[in-house]
């Protein structure tokens, strides 16, 4: 297999942790490369780095940062994926920048209209749901949602082995009439398709805990989910943690924090490894910008079993049914 | 103040709950009437009940019902408004119903385009914000949720006393270019307004713990934005109750959860009595289908206040500055 190449220089805290993660992944035998700026990465011994001397900031504008900045770390792994020279590409840097290089660089595959960012929300207890499009088209046609649902399902059927994916159309109602125009036209499109096994719509309390394996959304609804979900979990653990912190639960705290500490843990994102983007001629990882060592790891990991997977492939085919 | 009328008919729970809040809102001297079904209703004594024959269930599709059940308690209690026996409405029944009722017989007030639904999102420990539109329409126009944010600045200002609401956005990104079409156009109309004060895009994240005070969407958005909120409380919620209530956690889960308590009493929607429809030319409280005997007085408290302080002519005057 070729290298997965991992963009040293994307997320809040690289190129540190991502140089770390990259360590971990060739200790555990993941052939992986970084592309980056050699004069603004400490130490990177025994790691083989491409360089690349531009990077694009977390809030640049995305579509103009790849079109200005083409000798970037983002713009120059999507070209080593399009090149043949890896298999791959991971990265924690500017969602939409690494969606923008990855579509303009790798193009789209043949059928596909829109990409879309699959996001994998870990759910405790139980399989994660797949959320897709998480933000990538803000702006979308019923048609596309139709094609984010074929991806998904194979997404889901290639990831994580669910062999017959129920796919949910998210809405304001279970009825086939409740929603706006976007999903109404787009719950017809589903309902007709035989290829995918469509439930029906889905409404935000479905999210973590509805009987459905994929969530389609236009890129705007699914990153408000997405949002909504990881700040709401945020707020409720930064409340907990400090109501069992004061001095009257101090003899039931720690132990009570100890108990609830698995809940979080399955909750944490990097345990899934990243987002990723379908519907591109190739195998593009977006990491949280939080990533940290254990998340680059994971994402890596994701990214060989998808290449060995033939992710792509099935992607194809799931479209042009 | 001419009385507030309650639909006896509405919510998982009807008729004995909304009677036994209606008469825990009479003994605190808030006037209080039902509209319903005298047979279906067990015991009403002391409280006027104005006679509707039909029922508009929870799953009726709500512009057909308002048309065909004529006779139903939620109508009527937009008649009584309309035709000035009754100061307010309160209905926990179905949302889409009370507010096409309401529209339909209390008309829109002059100068506004489409009424919102603006929902009290409780926050423990801080000031509640407040979302609308959170599912009277699904489809919008930029001027419409430009009118959603005057509106739901007046209502802060009256129902929450905040001075100067902050008034966000939601959106996908806080820069002004971030966004569907329909948000980008409206930021525009929003930032030109300085008759409020408009804090620029919120995001997901921000639903609870941003500092802002209204959050204006479509009410598509906004109504996934609320499911999805009160879908991870009470997915959480549950996780920590079960985590807690081991036998492993036996020593500590009981006391743990007193200490956790608070938090859940404040998250919980039947504090805040319910949602308001803005826009419409009288007061019409929409509580929560699970709403309780304590939401119902609640509701009537909030409908007393609103009607004393005068929020329909504020709103009228909002929107027309």
């Amino acid at each position: 297999m070729k290298p997965i190449v991992v963009d040293a220089m994307g997320g809040d805290n690289a190129p540190s942790v991502i140089v770390e993660g990259v360590q971990e992944a060739l200790s555990v035998g993941i052939p992986v490369e970084l592309v980056g700026d050699p004069a603004r990465i400490p130490n990177y011994d025994g790691i083989t780095l491409h360089p690349a001397l531009e990077v694009i900031e977390m809030d640049d504008e995305p579509g103009r940062a790849v079109r200005t900045k083409k000798d970037s770390s983002i713009v120059r792994a999507a070209e080593r994926v399009r090149d043949g020279h890896a298999s791959a590409m991971v990265s924690a840097g500017n969602t939409g920048a690494v969606a923008a290089a990855a579509l303009l660089r790798m193009k789209r595959l043949k059928g596909v209209n829109r990409p879309a960012i699959a996001t994998t929300l870990p759910v405790p207890g139980r399989a994660p749901k797949i959320l897709l499009d998480s933000g990538a088209m803000a702006d979308c046609q019923a048609d596309w949602l139709h094609q984010f649902a074929r991806m998904g399902s194979a997404f889901a059927q290639v990831r994580y082995e669910v062999a017959s994916p129920r796919i949910g159309l998210v809405s304001i109602g279970e009825e086939p009439e409740k929603g706006n125009q976007l999903v109404k036209e787009a719950h017809h499109l589903l309902a007709d398709d035989s290829t995918i096994n469509f439930i029906g719509n889905v409404e935000g309390r479905d999210v973590l805990d509805g009987d459905v394996d994929v969530l389609v959304a236009d890129g705007f609804t699914g990153n408000v989910i997405l949002k909504t979900l990881e700040g709401t979990v945020q707020f409720l653990v930064n409340q907990i943690i400090s109501a069992l912190s004061t001095d009257d639960a101090a003899e039931v705290g720690a132990e009570a924090l100890g108990h609830l500490a698995p809940i979080a843990a399955e909750l944490n994102p990097d345990a899934v490894g990243g987002a990723m983007l379908l519907g591109v001629n190739g195998i593009a990882i977006i990491s949280h910008g939080s990533a940290g060592p254990t998340a680059i790891v994971n994402a890596c990991k994701v990214a060989q079993d998808m290449v060995e997977l033939d992710l792509v492939g099935e992607l194809a085919a799931a479209v042009s049914l």
